[in-house]
């Protein structure tokens, strides 16, 4: 999986990138591992570049967020059609909602008439063969392409409108796609130890329990270590994988002990 | 100029990646566009794959943050030794800033003595050709090269030992790199107008100031659109830049009002 995210806004430190966050963490739920995220900004160049590179990697999924508005600098669906060599056609499913979008628009007494202007038909315009997914929030429809073995998905940049495309239709895929394989977590804090005396340890541990990941975080001054053993493992059942990551606490706990460290527990497990 | 970002805990969306964000801000204010950002997890080939992907592209400076500190999963000195097919040798620079800071925390009764443990070591080992940057307020040095026209530039993934580094020993050469040019910016805010309405006007304002890069950003409900108006230029005196933003400002204003939108002004240039 990769999630590529447009928008000049995020390469000019404007915007947080918190849709690549969100997306991150929600396809690792649902048991599929992103291998890596792009951020590029609104140029079609830009953007059929690194869709390319990422086609050619090869992976299940890529995803995009942004671009895929009315606006002259919505370019995603440009750079998509660009990096696969596809043609640009108005597809009449993706024009069939837009339309709809716009007619409510009308009842809700927000516009007198449905106009479908450049601008809004563009919101319809998506590369050749590429299927429109239902936005429940907002006017742009997402985007699904199939290219090879991989799944191409085009996101909106607005959050609500990304998260409910995504848990609308995409979620579903994925799930499908990781079986019921999911990710557990837990963290520990070790105080009093320096990561460079930790850092031997977790390799130890690592090694012992090869389905479990550990990272350390330091996160205190320099003069007062404070550091956060984080702990993943992906399984099938928790029942696994709440043994694997006990064992592996347990293991680490007694190894700092050992340092003259000390454990502060505080577990949370999805 | 490229940001990369090195750590699995990006990918599995434990953590939200406020380091590029203040990156692209820092370097962005400093008068040097972020073409690109990436984040890899920590792995030596995807780390590897990324730095020769990013040098090939030729950008005058690379940054990348994460993975220099002690722990075996520390591995962007390995990737980018690799990416440039050069050795990882220590070096008696970086090692005489480790052990002074080891000897630092000897006096402050933190540890016994001063060992120089593999895992310590590591924090010195870089690749043949480049310098260690001071690190200010933590252990790992940050790490420069060139090479052929890019400075490719290492530094710590925690955020203040990050920050501390890039001040010291980057800013100055992107100052000095980017001569006086500096970004500034403003928003406006324009309500009851759609963004599809919105678009053509956008795209007619950029076109008659090209030096100014205008975006919108939706921010309402779908029932009660509120849009952000975002203009920023880069210009080497303030002067010119509040000239062309306000041209741009007061011309869309104009615009908008024809279509029955309301402009709220929320200055700020930076």
């Amino acid at each position: 999986m990769e999630i590529i995210s447009i928008g000049t806004e995020l390469l000019i430190g404007k915007t947080l990138n918190t849709n690549a966050h969100w997306m991150a963490r929600r396809v690792t739920s649902l048991g599929t591992m992103v291998k890596r995220m792009t951020v590029v900004g609104d140029d079609t160049n830009d953007i059929a570049k690194v869709v390319h590179e990422a086609v050619k990697r090869k992976p299940r999924f890529i995803i995009t967020t942004g671009g895929l508005g009315p606006t002259f600098d919505d370019k995603t669906l440009e750079g998509i059609a660009k990096a696969l060599n596809r043609k640009l056609e108005v597809d009449e499913k993706a024009l069939k909602m837009v339309r709809e979008k716009y007619e409510a628009y009308v009842k809700a007494g927000r516009i007198e008439r449905v106009e479908l202007t450049p601008p809004r038909v563009k919101m319809a315009t998506l590369p050749k063969g590429a299927e429109p997914l239902p936005n429940p929030v907002g006017t742009a429809p997402g985007v699904m392409m199939k290219v090879e073995g991989t799944f191409l998905i085009a996101l909106p940049g607005v959050p609500s409108e990304m998260e409910a495309i995504f848990e609308e239709s995409v979620a579903p895929l994925l799930k499908k796609e990781a079986g019921k394989v999911a990710l557990f977590e837990t963290s520990i804090y070790a105080d009093g130890i320096m990561e460079s005396t930790l850092a031997p340890l977790i390799d130890q541990v690592m090694h012992d329990n090869p389905y479990v990941y550990i990272k350390s975080h330091p996160k205190g001054e320099e003069k007062k270590p404070h550091i956060e053993i984080h702990f993943t493992t992906t399984a099938k059942s928790s029942k696994t994988a709440r043994n694997s990551l006990e064992k592996s606490v347990i293991q680490i706990s007694e190894l700092i002990e050992e340092k003259g460290g000390k454990i502060k527990f505080q577990r949370k497990a999805t």
